[in-house]
């Protein structure tokens, strides 16, 4: 027996993977389950108000605090919460000082949602 | 604005959840995305060998250790490690002590796989 080993799929350390890059907003792809991604990002400010027309999309605070605004309420992420924001639903991040953040999605899911423009990147393994 | 409220879906806690039940190998469900599943286990002891025919599954370690042994390899999970069995691919997991997992997986999936037997458990919402 051997641990991990080059060939076949490999065991992927959360903490580790946050510590290979420092940019904001850009989703690190760290698995593949059938059709979804599991991701990873740095967030720190605000993002745009976005939906996701098709896909429900699930936060898990790793690190931080997040606020997740919906257009009639509010969420607070501590460490160790997580929050599905559902298809549809506008939603906009806001984190006060850097947050780290672990998103669960369907890989046909865009960052910018619906809006589009600027903001707008593939997420790329790490 | 109200933190969470009744209306629409709620923030969750996962060591939160973890206290509400106490037995091994029972998944519960703490969330839905699109098609998936996020459940969650305390794992003592050996499971049974099985696979998972079309549904690729991911174990994310929340609490203790893990070992998922493969055909060929095993694989030792400790805190905020996450592994992903692929489809088709025989495992056993294995907790010398009390572990808590996250678990990721398409809805189809059946927590014995193609073994079936008195193990077979549907998951319940917590």
């Amino acid at each position: 027996m051997v641990e991990g080993g080059k060939a076949g799929p490999n065991k992927v350390n959360l903490v580790e993977k946050f510590g290979h890059f420092s940019e904001y907003w850009q989703q690190k792809i760290v698995a593949e389950v059938n059709d979804f991604y599991v991701k990873i990002a740095k967030l720190q400010g605000s993002f745009e108000w976005h939906r996701h027309e098709r896909e429900d999309e699930l936060f898990y605070l790793v690190k931080g605090r997040l606020l997740i605004r919906l257009r009639d309420r509010e969420i607070t992420l501590n460490e160790g919460d997580l929050f599905v924001v559902p298809k549809g639903t506008e939603h906009l991040p806001v984190a006060q000082n850097e947050a780290w953040v672990m998103v669960l999605e369907p890989k046909t899911a865009v960052n910018t949602g619906d809006v589009g423009g600027e903001r707008t990147v593939a997420p790329e393994w790490i």
